[in-house]
């Protein structure tokens, strides 16, 4: 019973991931009852978006201008580059404040079931960035997954016959703040078996 | 790490009810890996949504042109209107190929704590549109909560004042295909009390 403008609406949003038809149909009656001037900035943030948008030529992260600012900023350390597979997992590693050097954004992970090879995550293009000259260590923050575990171990042979001098990946183990009792047994079992001297 | 027009339409996607600051953010970044020509379609749909639905000046449904097909179908009965809160319940009510007069949406429910009263849910318009002359019975298919029961006694009295000939509401019980054992208390005493004799 809905008009077509509101149908063609609810039927876009459902092209969404995770976005069902009856979601889809509510989103589309809330944005109906939105302020006008909110509708228009919505619809032209979206139709703009990938004009804005690109991939750094550097790092494959995401920015308005090429090379991103990351990139760009001379008060990073050139001697490490840290590999993450999504964008978000790069905001994760700066958000801890630990890391001051360079990143690089594969954008998936290898996954023979999804067709996701070493050219979709652009390994090549990684090699050739960590033979600049300038890096000295990679760090691997990939996820704790079995393609994260694929992934590593296929990049860590290329990067390594590239002749990168040190090799990383983050530790895994139990999350700060968790309750132990509901800790998962792949991740206790790997806090076990990387344990380490009590601090003195 | 977002560029501005990423994090700028994580923002306002993140001002949706239901869509969290993660979600927005993930829904973003999907946007980001769609084809341009779908996000062109999704951001003049979006922008251009109220310029071409509006409310039908009879009933109040949603529609592009007024009145809308439903209050213009002839093949609808005129004697029988319809009370509906919302859209997604008038369609409901049309899905169920059980009615075939006319409906009024009041886009809400009488509600002390969200402000809305008689005015927003245009009482007065109802009663109006019920008092054509055509109308002999009005159905009201509210839900059954606090809220709905609160609007359907207004309701009624407004109507019967008005002079309508006949006051229905849609039966409350066990829904069709329920597990009993899973059904709520308050539908399972409706349909108790509400019960009736066994078909011959």
């Amino acid at each position: 019973m809905l008009p077509p403008a509101l149908d063609e609406l609810a039927r876009l949003l459902g092209r969404l991931r995770g976005v069902g038809q009856k979601t889809a149909q509510r989103l589309a009656l809330q944005l109906l009852d939105s302020p006008d001037d909110y509708l228009r900035a919505l619809g032209a943030s979206i139709a703009e978006l990938r004009d804005r948008v690109r991939r750094c030529s550097r790092c494959r992260g995401l920015t308005e201008r090429d090379p991103c600012p990351t990139c760009s900023d001379p008060r990073r350390r050139d001697d490490v580059l840290c590999v993450v597979a999504h964008v978000p997992d790069q905001s994760a590693v700066e958000a801890s404040g630990a890391f001051d050097g360079r990143y690089f954004v594969l954008h998936g992970l290898l996954s023979p079931l999804d067709d996701s090879g070493p050219e979709e995550i652009e390994a090549d293009r990684l090699v050739e960035r960590a033979a600049d000259g300038k890096v000295r260590e990679v760090i691997l923050a990939l996820p704790p997954s079995p393609e994260g575990e694929a992934t590593g171990h296929y990049l860590a042979e290329r990067l390594r016959a590239a002749g990168v001098e040190r090799l990383t990946r983050i530790a895994t183990g139990v999350p700060h703040g968790a309750d132990l009792g509901f800790v998962d047994r792949v991740s206790m079992a790997h806090a076990l078996s990387r344990r380490h001297e009590v601090d003195k």
